[in-house]
């Protein structure tokens, strides 16, 4: 499966890296991250070479610690980057390990175990949007598809700009706002595309469209250029997919730059850091979404207050996961096996092995 | 060999990952990054199966171009981390082709054909400081350690400080200026330890030694704190060995978080972000040091203008280094030799193969 967008170019292949833990009693979790075609085998090495001898033997209930441990013990490579990868898998497989033992799903344990979250008996809500990755499509396949998802249940729409002519990214909005109505939910991904300036001029020119957010119009570390986008540009900014550390959204988040934080716990060390980065967030007044791995960002979102949509995306890796999310009638139903709940097709994945 | 310092704990080896690059006519270049003991296998992983590859047949001169296309090539799991390694090891590989096709020592080809290095006809200059990793060593020890150094032929030296108690720290540095006298060079760097509070009190009590500089005295990505320490400790900042990007670097000099901005080519992604650090620095008046690899960087500090010292640390890899960089009284001798004119002894490296 190759898709494109305004920037990756052509991803032909997805890499999926996994964890299993297992604790002295026979406890196990799952954690898992992945990559768009690069760095694959690194995340691995970091995994095999670094972190895996070390893990075992250390206690499994103190995540905090263990995250920590990590992140100095691979700092001198870390900050980001592919570190981040790999302590994801491992911290997400410490945590699902933590509520299988609990018997609660992951959303009720972090509702009842991180000090911060409240709401512990309100029902979780999470509201989920659909994505094509379809910079390319002739506008009729655009729609085309966009029926079909509507069909699928879902209620809210993202659509990919950042044509060459800005007027074809507005020409191809109106069109899609026109089948949505006036009321469904529609935002837009710019993936990076654009300059500060380009990125101002085209929040301004899809300004009368309804859109929610307007998503990674530029560099993702451009923090001032982000807060005068959506200073200037008159449209809410999501931006945090290409973010890799607490630190980093600590900028965008106190700079201005951001109204929907985007945390993906896969790529930004898991779901310690993406508490985090939610926890800034509230003090903000900023609603969370999520991109990608969308079978683990349904506990997260269901788990806290300010839940903003879950992006349900696959990148290729639904073909592996047993149990996929269920979307009915514009919600996502909230899975409520303990732990995340996915598991994985290991026999399909050994075929694939990178 | 097995180092202390404050925040790395015991580092008890180092990793060197090589790469080689010939082009069509059979020129060859060599690059190098280090790790400080972990991560190596997944630079190596990023190397091997993400840039080896797809660097064929592309065009040895474009190395700019060449670069960018790396960035994004990686840009998923990158923007720092590992992947500044892994593009490091081919940076310099490329420059070092280029360099020795061009039959001039790597400074001289630098001066020559980047276009904002003036200064082409000035005697080259680079004066090093060494520093040992000395933080647990008893004063005397750490003295007796120090005059060795100056019969070497350094006239400049730097210190760890991030003791447990601050007093040890201003024990020992008022020990180290005394053996040195009012003339000789001195700078401390405390690896991280400090929260910013902490290393404004301790820069204070150091303020009257006569430093030329204070060192990662916090987190590396605490821009506003690195600030801070700066105006209200009163000594010089110097930082950036564990930044990875040139964005990170604007970061920390446009907020003013650095006097001496401490770039490593085999970190930050290469000779080609390391020049840019350099202009970013130029602009804004603050000399540039260096950290690690000596033999690399003494051809870019000899290459610009703003050049302050250069550290001379080997991090074990000198063991693996035919003709190493040779100090006399106080002076770094700048290698005439075509390239960067690092030889790697390549049958001693294939025993230690990580």
């Amino acid at each position: 499966m190759a898709v494109t967008d305004s920037t990756h170019g052509t991803m032909a292949a997805f890499q999926l890296i996994a964890v299993r833990v297992a604790d002295s009693d026979g406890a196990t979790g799952l954690g898992y991250t992945f990559t768009v075609g690069h760095g694959g085998t690194a995340v691995l090495a970091l995994l095999r070479d670094d972190l895996a001898d070390w893990l075992v033997g250390q206690p499994a209930d103190g995540i905090g610690e263990l995250w920590q441990q990590m992140w100095w013990r691979l700092h001198w490579v870390g900050r980001g980057g592919v570190a981040s990868f790999a302590m994801a898998a491992v911290d997400i497989a410490l945590w699902d390990l933590q509520a299988r033992r609990a018997g609660r799903p992951l959303w009720q344990h972090l509702r009842e175990t991180v000090e911060w979250l409240t709401g512990a008996d309100s029902p979780p809500v999470v509201t989920p949007y659909v994505g094509g990755i379809d910079l390319e499509d002739p506008i009729e396949l655009l729609l085309d598809r966009t029926r079909d998802r509507l069909e699928s249940g879902f209620r809210a729409i993202k659509m990919k700009v950042g044509r060459p002519d800005l007027a074809e990214d507005v020409e191809r909005v109106t069109a899609m706002r026109g089948l949505l109505g006036p009321d469904i939910p529609l935002m837009v991904d710019a993936n990076m595309r654009w300059s500060v300036d380009e990125a101002i001029t085209a929040a301004r020119a899809l300004g009368g469209l309804g859109l929610v957010w307007l998503e990674e119009p530029t560099a993702p570390e451009d923090w001032d250029g982000h807060a005068r986008i959506a200073d200037e540009g008159g449209l809410p900014i999501a931006a945090g997919e290409n973010l890799h550390s607490v630190a980093e959204f600590r900028e965008l988040i106190t700079r201005g730059g951001v109204s929907y934080p985007e945390p993906d716990v896969a790529t930004v060390g898991g779901i310690t850091p993406w508490l985090e980065v939610a926890r800034l967030s509230a003090e903000h007044d900023l609603p969370i979404t999520t991109h990608g791995v969308h079978d683990l960002h349904v506990h997260l979102l269901a788990a806290i207050d300010h839940a903003s949509f879950l992006e349900v995306h696959g990148f290729g890796l639904e073909r592996f996961i047993g149990d996929p999310l269920v979307i009915s009638d514009g919600q996502a139903l909230v899975p409520d096996r303990p732990g995340h709940g996915v598991e994985l097709d290991w026999e399909r994945l050994r075929k694939s092995e990178i």
